[in-house]
């Protein structure tokens, strides 16, 4: 059976992983007959947003403990990430992957990716493994694999980001898949474009059904 | 287009709402062409529990701004919420339903319904709308609903409980739902069996799949 690392940056889209692409990429890789474990760096967030109001609360709280929301207590550090022991590594979008696992939303081309993460990326990549990412996911990606071929949609903005941290960005609509097939990374817009829940659906499934029929 | 009001109590499945029923259940309204408002009730959660190791937090949050995470910030209060604007209503699971929209958690079959929640209930049935339940939520339509027919899977004990506060329990299998014609409630187990999150996805399609057949 084909396992998948799915790496998570908390839980809400304005502080964390987006909790629809995170909870559907869960569910198009049991659909598509395969296993996955959840994975957090244990770190602070950036912040705590009140996601009523969007504006942030005096709060501390953990990446790995609020992923663990979303993974049903099902969760592990990402220290314990083996690429020996999956055949892919999925990074779902959300500010989380902006503000947590890196710092885009603050620093745009200039950006740091989290230690842990960018090592284990290279480690993935290095070992000939699968690597998917989800909307705004792939910054992370142009920055560590450099020369990589990835879609977040149409944001121009982002577009030029990517392409200002060594990266290719090709414009796709909702639902598709970019495939680097060189990096074997592949990358879906989910809620990059003003889409709905269904649309993300759309995408979390065709960009994991793509990444296992190239296993 | 018809439109349901789902109705959600919090964030995370040990103090909350459970993520992927939640949202699952929103990905099935949207799939099956109909719409839906999100509403959570404007209170404190009755505890904070780390989803990693299970033991309670020294926090308090709200059910409101909590639930917000799962809505991407569209939500209203449950205050706001009229039947007369929707073709149903539907609870997804979680311990939310049993911590904070009632006490069955703590005071089983002696539990006590949040009187907003009781009050938008017995309006909904009052209007001849749907009402949907999923998981653990039934026991709250039991409570209100009085000789309502309904389903939690097969768990002996919480069967038990809906038969003392004058519900009738069926044992029902992964992703079937029990249909109350007479009160026109719909219930599914969901995660109350020990199922996967595939499965569960299919619990969340049949329910909304059989409640659209029903309008």
């Amino acid at each position: 059976m084909k396992k998948f690392a799915v790496v998570l940056s908390g839980c809400g889209v304005y502080d964390g992983s987006e909790i629809h692409e995170a909870t559907l990429t869960l569910v198009a890789i049991k659909k598509q007959g395969a296993d996955y474990q959840v994975f957090a760096p244990d770190i602070w967030q950036h912040h705590v947003i009140n996601h009523l109001t969007g504006e942030e609360m005096a709060e501390k709280r953990n990446v790995l403990i609020e992923s663990a929301r979303i993974a049903r207590g099902e969760i592990k550090p990402l220290t314990d990430y083996n690429p020996a022991d999956f055949d892919a590594l999925v990074l779902p979008g959300g500010f989380g992957a902006a503000k947590n696992l890196s710092s885009f939303a603050f620093d745009g081309d200039k950006m740091q990716v989290n230690e842990l993460v960018a090592e284990k990326i290279k480690a993935t990549a290095a070992a000939g493994k699968l690597i998917g990412a989800l909307c705004i996911a792939p910054v992370i990606i142009a920055k560590i694999l450099q020369g990589s071929e990835l879609t977040i949609g149409n944001d121009a903005g982002t577009a030029q980001a990517i392409k200002a941290m060594g990266g290719n960005h090709f414009d796709a609509p909702s639902g598709a898949v970019v495939v680097d097939e060189k990096h074997k990374v592949f990358t879906t817009p989910c809620y990059m474009l003003d889409g709905n829940i269904a649309q993300v659906a759309a995408s979390c499934e065709n960009v994991i059904k793509t990444m296992m029929e190239s296993m």
